[in-house]
């Protein structure tokens, strides 16, 4: 039987603000057989999602911290190679928390049919994925749009704030837009069909350029940034605002806990709501998601971008440059 | 006819942090008689309340501010000693924004008539009013509280947190409050019923005094302070954490944007929900509320304090006296 030699990327230190690659490490092993009931999976794409970051801190949080010296466990998409179960046949794709390694030994419990018909199989980490279920959920259920009210997205190029986005478009919302480049604003008007967007980087005053993108205030804020960025959209929120907490990205690297406006007294004199949720929150109704995702992806208005990274080797590069906002649209790393 | 003196409380000058009395100014002018469809109110008391700091700001806020040299505008119950109305007539009780001064000359449409049989009338201005209505409204339909979880209160001891607290007693709620002064922790406690109070202003460690106090952690915090106290509660938050944003009172007098740790993040990781409201939002319910609460005072499930002082010159007084938490419960001002 052929003897497979099996890559992982371990957390071998555990990052102090920005991580670097000192923290990460590529481990070689034997891969052994699938069990009854078992798959081994060949991993083509693998994720980096920016919650990673959380769990590379020593500390509770709604999932647990990741452990030093293992495989760094995330979600991934693979094809079947040898099956054990009934469930799977050889040359299945699947998803699930694969981890960032060339192979997985699944159960089959753990794992999910992707079928390569309906979309290309790497949307199953990206818009038919967490990342559209958390843009989906977030949006629909917390930020309950209407016809014509005003929603900004933040970290809106990203794989979360495409999807929200353009499903806030689709509720007939003008949008608008906060991303880190050029390129990204561009894409987000001519490609998403955004009503405006803001390169927060180029902008002299953001608190300005969102005034003028949002001449009729804000009802809902889609946050996956937090930070300097949220106080501005936060000061022109209209009354009975929704803000969905989704992300908070330019602080997961902060070492001391940051500070800012305090928040309360605007959301107490406009009525307003602010709600944290994790995708997991929504899991009875995962399939409701991806079946309405799928719809508007091949109904054309959902669109989506991937940014692939080449090589398990280099998926820490991929996953630090997340905060550096090098990424349009979901961030893969190309395994196989 | 009887050529009536009415004595009002001007707004003379906008303060500037903590307001003092020489942004007041008693007023006298002759009273007119009333109109077709008007009645004459005698005062007998009138409301000081927190959110009126807000309004002698001169910015937008959910009410407008209030107008220099002009009576101060505020609940307050009277009597009706002349009427030009078909649905009051002399001797009924009334309450409205009669605002303080001695007479009102009331269109029939801004006043509701008070009955002295089920409670004393003070009480439509608190524990059956407005403050009673805030907490009803701002714990059951934010708040959603289950039995057994824990509910913390700040500015506990106060109109809207003593009835808060309560309502979560009379859900089964473990009840934590939190006030200023040892005499109110005791009458939290042996009078109300709470579980646990704290004086923050004599616990050496508040976020030790609240762990200690909460050993299961915070699912709902009726937040009517703001600030460090929040802070502290804050961190003890559970997974699916409400937080009815009632009111602000340690940052009104601020005259800068106050700062502290950023909230989102406590939010985000715990799935919390944060919701400012104002009472008037649950207008349409204002029966229902009215209802309930008279229901509980009935059967002793919801007690009530108030805290009277005398003249209508001493309103100023009065109103100042509430950022200094001098009041135990509702702070009136008896006016006759």
């Amino acid at each position: 039987m052929k003897q497979r030699i099996n890559r992982q990327i371990h957390l071998v230190k555990r990052p102090t603000g920005m991580p670097d690659e000192s923290c990460f490490k590529v481990v070689t092993s034997a891969m052994p057989q699938p069990v009854k009931g078992h798959v081994l999976v060949k991993t083509k794409f693998i994720s980096v999602d920016p919650y990673m970051r959380g769990r590379m801190n020593d500390r509770k949080s709604y999932v647990p911290a990741f452990k030093l010296d293992e495989v760094l466990n995330g979600a991934a998409v693979g094809e079947v190679i040898e099956s054990e179960s009934k469930s799977f046949v050889k040359g299945d794709f699947v998803v699930g928390n694969l981890g960032w390694q060339d192979y997985f030994l699944a159960d089959e419990k753990e794992i999910r049919t992707v079928n390569p018909d309906i979309a290309p199989v790497s949307t199953a980490l990206g818009v038919l994925g967490m990342p559209g279920l958390t843009a989906y959920f977030g949006l629909l259920d917390i930020g309950q749009p209407k016809q014509n009210e005003t929603v900004v997205v933040s970290g809106a190029a990203g794989a979360v704030g495409t999807v929200a986005g353009q499903i806030a478009r689709i509720h007939g919302c003008r949008v608008v837009g906060i991303a880190g480049s050029d390129r990204k604003i561009k894409y987000l008007i001519d490609e998403l069909g955004f009503d405006a967007a803001i390169n927060y980087r180029a902008a002299p005053n953001l608190g300005l350029a969102l005034k003028e993108a949002c001449p009729n205030g804000v009802d809902i804020y889609f946050d996956n940034v937090g930070g300097d960025i949220s106080d501005a959209v936060l000061s022109l929120i209209n009354n009975n605002a929704r803000i969905p907490l989704c992300g908070q990205i330019s602080l997961y690297n902060e070492t001391q806990i940051p500070t800012g406006p305090r928040i309360q007294p605007q959301l107490l004199t406009h009525s307003a709501l602010m709600k944290g949720f994790i995708v997991r929150n929504y899991a009875a109704r995962f399939d409701e998601g991806i079946r309405q995702l799928t719809v508007w992806v091949h109904e054309k208005k959902l669109k989506y971008a991937e940014s692939v990274v080449d090589g398990l080797e280099n998926a820490p590069k991929a996953f630090i440059g997340l905060f550096a906002g090098e990424n349009l649209g979901k961030q893969l790393v190309k395994v196989s």
